[in-house]
This record gives structure tokens, C-alpha cells and sequence, in this order.
């Protein structure tokens, strides 16, 4: 299945891509796709729903995120392209909440920025209360799958003092979407093809077989730091080609436009503007 | 003015403490504490409000917190007693949402921890959004002040690799409160004693005139980089005696008491327990 929410922003309602790909109304059904209605996507009753009509705008496919979690240099080909040692262990950050975006919402520059670069990751979102899971149980806790641009600012992330925070953090940084793929339609998490182009020219290809640590490695690693709840979003790291990562380096201007695609996971469609 | 959150752990209501330090019930006057509430907390219409018996337990004073964002580093004789150099823009880190934590609640330890630490803060609640403010509009964004006890797992935070998250955000990690303090009601934010005692002994004192970066600049330089919502908390940093800084080194176990204080903020006592 394919949950995905529509509407303006601040203001979207729940909806589901039918088996012949026509948009639904869940408004009828739940009030949002948050909470508990994660952990039981599966059982919900989808018959009869009305359709969308129209090509309304997509948002974030889950509501109430408490936390987007992400897991840095996780692909081994981008470490060795990046020239750096595979970590022993995770490298955990995260981005604010504030900065997530829908799919294919424009990306708007922070002020000063010069350094404003893409990653698309394979995004995992979480179903029910996952706390010192093992890696047995780790995808049981997970609704399902989607994609995340962990947009970033690499003179903020990297050259500005202290912790990447400022970087990962600004409005607009965090694209999600365009759909919340349910668990049973992706086979195997760790054999899905990523690819983001920049102005239609191949930028980043790879895939999730590369990952230094699996999805269900990183759940069960960050639930014995923290518990994961419902609506929680993990970014599992990027594969090659970022910008930082080309020489020379190619940074983000306005009127860039990005195309993000993840197989069976739809794509996301971004332009790029300058500052407000 | 002096709010609270008052009742069982995830049915809090809001309250207040009237001029002889009454509690009385919000809930007729308000959902929560949060929102465009935060933004108006003064044009309360209070008179009236019925009592509140017993002692019931408090929560964080703030509901709909977005984001917990704090600043490392950012006491002057903290910086000298850690033997580094002050840094020259704020650190920037954030703590999940998911760790916050009623002011007297106990601290959990994660498993496996051996390095649990305390830090006493001055905590910035957020009253209006607040993107690209300059200094001298920046404490206009503030509802209020409370305190935020930023523990911190050492070992997880320093020594797993990467970024200070994953010690930042375990469960519990997060006490904020008892009261959110109305700015009006806090004559100087840049001049106040803080204080942490473990188990009847004095362990942090500081005054927040030590700050390297003040609650003005800090709300300017973060609104440059994301945009600050109602309800968002700052932790404005820790002065010095934290365990770690210790010789030995003081590392939190089952059964320790923390009693930390700010002036005219009231005060929070915590107990360690072992993890679950």
C-alpha cells in the first residue's frame, strides 16, 4: 500500500493510492496518518473511498514526527569515494523538525548560504514503540518506507564550529515523500536502487546493498539509546555523489532543479530558490 | 507569572501558580501550554480559576515542544576548567523530544551506562516564531524561562563515535521545569545563580553573566539557521562541575539525588534508577 497526505500545507488529510494508482480520501477512515494508525496500516478498511479529484500538492506521507534521525557515512562506496574509514559503529544526528518539507515543496536557501548540497537516503518510518529491540524484531517495529533528501548546508554543517546540527537543520531540508510504502511491498530494504539527478543530469546513483549498517542494525542499535516511537523517521545515510563530494565541488543556486527516486518509492521533484 | 503542567504522564493539565503560590486549573481557559498560547501568556484572563488540591505530580511546563536545541560549551569558566578554548559561534546540538521529562521525575539509566552525567541549564522557551531576528528583537520571541537538566551518557555521547547525540537523547534525559517563568517575571536573564547538588553535596554552581553567548545572541544566530516555533526549548549551556570534570571522575548511579535550582525558577530533585 501507498498512504500518502494531500492538501495545502498545515492542512493536509490522510490518503492511499488505490491498485490502479488513483488517490483516495482517508479522511473518512482516520484522522491522520500519526500515532497508533501506524502500527496497523495493514488492517485498516479501504473499500469504497472516495477519489481525489485534481493533482493537489503531496506533503510528509506521516503526521506527528517526533524525531528524524539520521545515520551519516553509512554507504561503504561513498566512504571510500569521501576517502574515509568506515565507522565502527553508527554516526547519529538529527535534523529539526521544523525543516520537514514535502516531496516535492521547493527548497528555499537559508541566507548566507554558498554550500547548500543534496543526499537522497532511504527513509524508514517507524510503526510502534521500538525500545532495546534485537535485530530480529527490529522490522517489526517499522509502518514502512519512503524518501529522504537530507538536504544540507556544508559550510554550516562543517566549518561553522561544533556539531552538524546547523547544517541539517534549516527550513525546507528535510523533503519527505512523495509515499509511505507499507513493509509488505518492499521485499528487501537492502536491495533498492537511489538515484538523485541535478537538473536532469545523473548526480548520485547506488544502492541500499551498499549500506555499511542495515535498517535493521540501525534500529536495534539507536532503540538501545533512545525508544523510537510511531511517526519517527530514520534517514539511513547517502550513497555516492554528493556535491562536496566533486571536484570541483557543485553546490546548490536557485533555479536548480533536483529529481529523487528510490524503487517502488515514487520520486520527489524539488526547485531550489534563494532566500526569503 | 508562573505555569505548570500538572497531573499523571500524558494527561497533563495546565495550571498556574496565583500571587500566594496557589495552584490553580487552566483547563477551563485553555487546551494546553502551547502554541499561540505561549505567545500570549500575559493577556491570560486568570481571576477566578478554581483550585487545585492535593500535590499532584508536575510535568514540563511546555506542551507541542518541537525542538530541544542546546548550546555546548558556552560558560566561560566551564570552558577554563575543561581546559578548551571558548568557541567562537555557538555549538549547536539537539536532544530528542523524547527525552523530556517532568522536573522531579526519575532519571532512568540506559542500559549499559556507566558515564550518566548532569548539567544544570537555564532553559529558553519560545513564544513566537522567530526567523532572521536580530539581537535587539530576539528576547520578544520568549515566553519564558524555565530549568532543563541536560544529562548526558559520556561514554555514549564521546566515545561511540560521530556526533554528541546518541548520549543526549536517552529516555528521561530531558527534565524540564517546575514552572515556565514569564520573561516579565525575570528582571535579568544574564544574571542569575544556578545551582546542582548530587546527593546533598554541592556539585555546579554558576551564574548566567558567565554565558559566552547570551539568550539574546543565541535566539539571533539559531533563527538564522532555522526558524524558532512556540514552544521550542534552548538550553543555554552549563557552568562548571559537572561529573565528568571531576578527578575522579562522578558518574550518576541508582539511588543518587540531583537537586538543581535557579534563581527565582524554582527547583527540580531527580532520582537515579537502574535502567529497565
Amino acid at each position: 500500500m501507498r498512504f500518502v497526505r494531500f492538501g495545502e500545507v498545515g492542512a493536509e488529510k490522510p490518503g492511499v493510492l488505490d491498485a490502479d494508482g488513483v488517490l483516495r480520501d482517508l479522511s473518512g477512515v482516520m484522522n491522520d496518518l500519526s500515532g497508533d494508525v501506524l502500527g496497523r496500516l495493514a488492517d485498516l478498511p479501504l473499500d469504497g473511498l472516495p477519489v481525489v479529484g485534481g493533482d493537489p500538492r503531496l506533503g510528509v506521507p506521516v503526521a506527528g514526527v517526533g524525531k528524524v534521525i539520521c545515520i551519516g557515512l553509512n554507504y561503504s562506496d561513498h566512504a571510500a569515494e569521501a576517502g574515509m574509514a568506515e565507522p565502527d559503529e553508527p554516526i547519529v544526528f538529527m535534523k529539526a523538525t521544523s525543516a520537514l518539507n514535502g516531496p516535492d515543496d521547493p527548497i528555499i536557501l537559508p541566507r548566507g548560504s554558498e554550500k547548500t548540497d543534496w543526499e537522497v537516503e532511504l527513509g524508514v518510518v517507524i510503526g510502534t514503540r521500538a525500545q532495546y529491540v534485537s535485530e530480529a524484531e527490529a522490522l517489526d517495529h517499522v509502518a514502512g518506507y519512503t524518501i529522504v533528501n537530507d538536504v544540507s548546508e556544508r559550510a554550516f554543517q562543517i566549518e561553522r564550529g561544533g556539531q552538524w546540527t546547523k547544517g541539517k537543520s534549516c527550513d525546507t531540508f528535510c523533503p519527505v515523500g512523495p509515499w509511505l510504502v507499507t513493509s509488505d511491498a518492499v521485499a528487501d530494504p537492502q536491495d533498492l536502487d537511489l538515484a538523485l539527478d541535478l537538473n536532469g543530469v545523473p548526480a548520485q546513483r547506488g544502492n541500499t546493498r551498499s549500506m555499511i549498517f542495515t535498517v535493521t542494525q540501525i534500529i536495534s542499535y539507536l532503540s538501545q539509546m533512545m525508544t523510537l516511537h510511531p511517526g519517527d523517521i530514520i534517514a539511513t545515510g547517502t550513497p555516492p555523489g554528493v556535491g562536496m563530494g566533486q571536484d570541483p565541488q557543485v553546490f546548490l543556486k536557485p533555479g536548480d532543479e533536483m529529481e529523487l527516486r528510490i524503487d517502488g518509492l515514487g520520486a520527489q521533484r524539488q526547485t531550489v530558490l534563494p532566500p526569503v
